[in-house]
């Protein structure tokens, strides 16, 4: 059985949102006790991660490194036609993952205790982003 | 239903490849609707990214960035039997991905507008590389 | 068909721990002949990769690469309540994989020559680390 479902996010801006409740609210409509539920978003300049859901300061951390590891308006990039922050949300993009498979055991993704599903936003401006969940499973 | 095919791709040397419209075609041939496909690399010295398609300024900015973060020749390699860009080519692939999982939906890939598919060689020669498809659903 | 199982993997700290042969063992038992294998790791400070698995060296580089790309103990990082090594853990994660998914044909994982499956284990101490495999197919 496969289902599959479209995800609306309005993000303000960079940052990270956390996704875990809609797509666990997802794998429940679906009804699939056992596979797997693919995340995927359709942009180049926004990405997802599981990371760590506890402590606020880790998202703070992962931006902090992402901001010296590729710095807006960096002299060495030359596509900058929407901004100093064009560039760095494509290469933040390689450097994370634009999809996730996530295990469904019980009718639920079998997430880490410390695991969420997190939409990172690249880009200075929010942006309206979309995302296809697709769920395989018995 | 499943659906394998190889596909192999002969690259000249370092830098990316548009494997868009190969993996499409399987697609279409698979008669898949809904679902997933894979794209697997079997190597450990290329790999794959799903990136910007429209500017090839972004590509050649990607590949300045990996230059600079994973220089060629850095004496702080040890494995480098095969040359100066042996073990930064490793450590490339580590960065970006082995396999994409993409949805289909309307016997299509849905990728976004902006999103292409690449192989991205990371050997300053050319090679042969395998590329296998895994195309499941209904 | 779809099967899954749970490994239970012991690190004795920060390296590398070759998966390979564990993850073709499950397939080989699944009895899947075509199709996917789904590898999960449910943690945050820990990750997956397919890596070279001939020359122990390129392990070694890369773990020298990450020491001096997210070095222990910087200063930047704000979350350390579990010592200099907790924030860079989730930094080297989010850098690689927390899923893997590996093509089945003629029953077995097909890897490349020269692919390993590797788990990362990113803090200084051992861990008890919990894998989720997700094997669909025909």
């Amino acid at each position: 059985m496969i289902r599959q479902q479209e995800l609306g996010i309005t993000t303000r801006g960079r940052g990270t949102y956390d996704i875990s409740d809609r797509v666990q609210e997802a794998v429940r409509a679906s009804g699939i006790q056992t596979g797997t539920c693919h995340v995927f978003i359709r942009h180049t300049s926004a990405s997802l991660m599981l990371s760590e859901n506890a402590d606020p300061a880790v998202r703070r951390d992962l931006e902090t490194f992402m901001a010296r590891l590729v710095p807006d308006g960096d002299p060495m990039f030359t596509h900058d036609a929407e901004g100093p922050d064009d560039m760095p949300s494509h290469v933040r993009s390689i450097l994370t993952q634009s999809d996730l498979n996530l295990p469904i055991s019980g009718g639920r993704c079998a997430l880490g205790t410390w695991q969420g599903v997190f939409l990172w936003e690249h880009r200075s401006a929010g942006h309206q982003r979309q995302i296809l969940l697709t769920i395989s499973g018995e």
